[in-house]
């Protein structure tokens, strides 16, 4: 049923990864399409043994396509998506302009995954930071009931793209040799320092990467009454979003039952011996798919919750590895009509 | 009655920038003594216009000294600080070991400057992290009673001192070029990376860094009912400390009124414009006294708190400044009975 597999935006820094994911998890389809602005097209990309031409990204490109995943910025996909819904495909959009579409269901197959079964053609895969996040508070959330987050983050400059590593890695060298690299990619220099704004300011002082945890968890888990107040910071980390928080459920969780509920949620890793030194870090997690916890205590400010550390590959679990995991499960679900 | 100085550790991160506080903030002594181990005898260290030999530190060193300001480890401040006492000095220490001392006042001159006048020779300051977290909460524990602070650290490398800083520098020079660079310093690699353990496992799953967050605190402030849930956290910084703070007050504070509490507050510099991009980091507060306070908003998440974000130079404010301010309290006090 989904034969034919379209990728848009495959020369990214996520679309690399959503090839490689898609030829070594062996999904089952039969041609794969790679389209791109105009750009990019004739680029050659290799993609397991094949070799497939990039092809321009238009309405009529989505002719005979079944499946799209989405790798682009917002205003792309506010394009595309509709040129191939209209051509009766279904897309696996990882922009943030679909997912607080009533119409579309946001989806992280190891928490939700029956919301795709009622679609209108888009299917969006959550924000990175929201994702890793998600899916560390989904078991707690099953067992206990989360009422309030607090969240900082500590995000990559792979968050932005090549350019932002690109951007991290040049300025750190010429900041060793003394001397100055003006900033392109991110408002300010990112060697050595902090940027705690990561998108546009939306709204009550929150920027729009912050509100994105707010509102795309609460869709996701199905439950207006979560409260998350988040902080985001870019910092000079290439790959792997990090997040300290703090958990509040109507249920108090002993750290025992948290650790539990972690060991046993689908793409959850527990790294937690503060003893041996062992947690989660940004370097150990680069190229993996789960979403790794530790540090895992109860908070001693009162509020009987549980404070944690969560580290995941952004490119990965957060971008790349949940799209393909949407499409494997669209792919599972047809097969078995 | 201050008339002789003797500063311990002077060739270390600190006692570098101590040295030039005492120059630059003129504070008015007659002798200066520099003291430090066997390794450092000898040396001459350039302190304004003049030439000073380090010597040993030994028991006899404090002879007719009047004030020791102490930039040790904790087992070097535990040792010395007994023998200053007993030649009659006061000891403003920089060290962890003497501040929960009952004994011991632990003082930010901004905060609690009377706590000076009642010590038995020791007065303690504090926690690079805990202080400039305190001198920011000070002025919303006057005005509406701190009740509880999530707090969660992003903290440098010169926190662990020169070598911290060399090892960062060079590890991200062998990471660039392809090399492993093993660990000395930090107990993980840090180019690149974050570390979510600074100090050594203490209690419930936190580490000693964290705990002096919440008890160091409650002494500054002198309210043994503030809750407090650290995460610190070590990222690849070179100088300054960061912390994204969520505080809750008994009294719910505005927007407003806390900025205008933070305006007012001697030592907080407010940096506050998200819309124009403007806000602290730690690239822009190098080198400076102050703590620097920004994105302060609303709880979202419905505590009625303010959320923030604190930055201070962990050498100055952190450490060496607030040293040498004790010091200069203690010699105006005294110049004025």
């Amino acid at each position: 049923m989904y034969e034919t597999i379209a990728l848009v935006g495959a020369t990214g820094a996520v679309g690399r990864i959503v090839l490689d994911q898609i030829v070594s998890r062996k999904l089952p389809y039969k041609r794969l399409k790679l389209l791109a602005s105009e750009r990019s097209v004739g680029k050659e990309v290799r993609v397991g043994d094949q070799t497939i031409k990039v092809e321009l990204l238009e309405p009529d490109a989505f002719k005979n396509v079944d499946l799209v995943i989405g790798s682009t910025p917002d205003e792309v996909a506010a394009e595309f998506a509709p040129w191939a819904v209209a051509a009766g495909a279904v897309v696996v959009d990882e922009s943030g302009f679909w997912r607080m579409d009533a119409k579309v269901p946001l989806v992280i197959p190891e928490v939700n995954p029956d919301a795709v079964d009622h679609h209108s053609g888009i299917i969006a895969s959550p924000n990175c930071s929201t994702t890793q996040m998600v899916v560390a508070l989904a078991p707690l959330h099953k067992a206990a009931r989360v009422k309030r987050v607090i969240v900082s983050t500590y995000q990559a400059t792979s968050g932005a793209g090549l350019a932002g590593n690109e951007e991290l890695r040049d300025s750190i060298r010429d900041s060793l040799a003394g001397k100055t690299h003006p900033p392109k990619t991110f408002a300010h220099p990112i060697a050595f320092n902090l940027i705690p704004q990561i998108g546009s300011e939306k709204q009550d002082g929150y920027t729009s990467e912050e509100m994105k945890m707010v509102y795309e968890t609460r869709k996701i888990l199905g439950d207006d009454d979560i409260q998350v107040c988040p902080t985001c910071v870019r910092v000079p980390v290439l790959i792997g979003h990090s997040e300290s928080i703090l958990v509040e459920t109507e249920r108090p969780l002993t750290v025992m039952e948290a650790t539990e509920l972690f060991r046993g949620a689908d793409g959850v890793t527990v790294v937690d011996d503060l003893a041996a030194k062992q947690y989660p870090m940004p370097l150990d997690c680069d190229g993996k798919d789960d979403v790794f916890v530790g540090r895992i205590r109860h908070d001693i400010s009162g509020s009987g919750g549980i404070a944690f550390w969560c580290v995941s590959d952004n490119l990965r679990k957060g971008a790349a590895t949940n799209a393909v995991q949407i499409a494997e499960l669209l792919m599972r679900k047809a097969a078995a009509v």
